[in-house]
């Protein structure tokens, strides 16, 4: 077989060259593009890129040798876009989100239902006073997205003996999910939740999928998580919602436009948590891995982990 | 079988009522204590007590009838001084915290890896920034404790990927811990944890069991919880840790005076989480499943759950 490139693009290139030099891949010959020159110096000799999405999409008209794009993110839709070029394998990172993502929502829903930011306030004014509080035992979990990530959360839910209902377009059941619903019974669902979260990815169906018609059947006491993808919601209506009382709090990763612009409205609303997308990391250690074991696939000919359908969006 | 007379003494009496009068329990008249003058009223027609300990306490010399003790709380210690009664049965609830635990513990640490007070500060100035953090999976969590409480936390740390080692005085195997190790292990075991929490009763074996020695052995970056009881903790050692870098953060929710004086030096400490003693909180609904079956159990002879034996403290 004869040898193939790969070239390296993302913010954590050194981190990566040292694994993957580690791991004595057999026929790779591994570059590295660290700056804007140099990727365009180098993008006509690669036949596999290691990137994230937004590095490598400005580059694939010039990538003329490009069989396989592992990207290093979760989040591939911006290389899906009308007019974007689809005669490459395209892999994105999986499997290695959920513990994170679970983190994450478990970790602001219990400082939320434990009062944390409350009792420091309370600390800074030396007082012992005890707030009531209710249990996550016994509370309706709704998950969008019944994916790897969406089961780790369910299992987290689970776990901490909440009933975890699911809905996904299939509707199949799934490991960690008492009851998966599909979309279209998305309004009979979201009354009896207590806690929302999508996880969902950036398709045409899942766009808005959250509304003002949609927030309109969710407990006022409902806590709402988007750690999916921005554009699953309507942000003007999840505002309404939150300043009507509509929806009790949204705890929100991911935005319509990121970075969140400064005059955005949302910045302020205080029942609204808002964090710099980073629910979860793509830690160089597990990208590297999956890079390794899809290799292998790829010189064997093998499926790979995480294909991207183009049509699907996912 | 003779009318027995149980005497509430909490602040849920009204709802202890409702709910043991629904249970219909055979031969059984309930009365109620709601302020200091009624309980001395009533003490001594009671032949079980279904109490909060510190209520008890000062009224066991009058309760010449008293064969029972239902504590609605886990702590019992101040019931078991020298000089205090024994001559009756003592029961405390167990197995319906660990849950609560659970999501306390997981809760502050979660919030503390996660940064979710600094990315409060940050949304407030509407600036978006991401700060590197580290998964728990992977970390070591050492449990002082390895009882019903314990192996909860246990198991909710081998869910997020942790490796969970136990401390006892036994050291026996309990389900969720990788090893259990006896106390005298200790200063071998705490440079390795991470994460440590204490739920430790008080007793004499346990009193001041983390003193500076002890701190002197722990990694610079660990965090350290005491949800059990103030007495295993000096505190002014642990003060003296945080202020010189030997312990990274402490997340305390009991002390040896509650509720914290307003001039303990604790509350200023920037590294340390001050909650009143509510990590777990003894919810109506649970203490009276426990009367319920227990009173069923007593009335039958049979041997009552969380018996507490006099000698050893727990």
């Amino acid at each position: 077989m004869s040898q193939r490139t790969l070239l390296l693009l993302s913010q954590d290139n050194a981190h990566y060259e040292r694994l993957l030099k580690a791991a004595h891949l057999p026929h790779l010959r591994i570059l590295r593009a660290d700056s804007e020159a140099e990727a365009k110096a180098k993008i006509g000799e690669a036949h596999i890129l290691m990137a994230e999405p937004a590095r490598a999409r400005p580059l694939l008209a010039q990538a003329s040798k490009l069989v396989w794009l592992q990207s290093t993110y979760a989040g591939v839709d911006i290389l899906l876009g009308p007019g974007e070029r689809r005669d490459y394998q395209l892999t994105n990172v999986r499997g290695i989100f959920g513990p994170l993502m679970s983190e994450y929502v478990f970790g602001h829903l219990l400082a939320l239902t434990r009062q944390i930011v409350h009792y420091r306030e309370q600390q800074r004014q030396k007082v012992w006073q005890s707030r009531p509080y209710e249990s996550l035992r016994g509370k309706t979990l709704l998950i969008l997205g019944t994916g790897s990530i969406g089961q780790h959360i369910a299992q987290t839910g689970h776990h901490f003996g909440m009933q975890v209902l699911g809905v996904s377009r299939s509707g199949r059941e799934r490991p960690g999910f008492t009851q998966v619903y599909q979309v279209p019974a998305l309004n009979k669902v979201l009354p009896q939740a207590d806690v929302i979260v999508s996880v969902l990815p950036s398709t045409r169906e899942t766009r808005h999928l959250f509304n003002a018609e949609r927030f309109s059947y969710c407990k006022p006491s409902a806590i709402f998580f988007n750690v999916g993808r921005g554009s699953a919601v309507d942000s003007t209506a999840l505002l309404t919602a939150l300043r009507t009382g509509k929806l009790g709090f949204a705890v929100l990763d991911v935005f319509e436009q990121e970075p969140l612009p400064a005059d955005s409205p949302l910045w302020g609303q205080p029942n609204l948590t808002i964090t710099p997308h980073n629910s979860a990391y793509s830690f160089p250690e597990d990208v590297a891995q999956i890079f390794i074991r899809n290799y292998i696939r790829f010189i064997d000919g093998q499926p790979m982990d995480g294909k991207i359908d183009f049509d699907k969006g996912y």
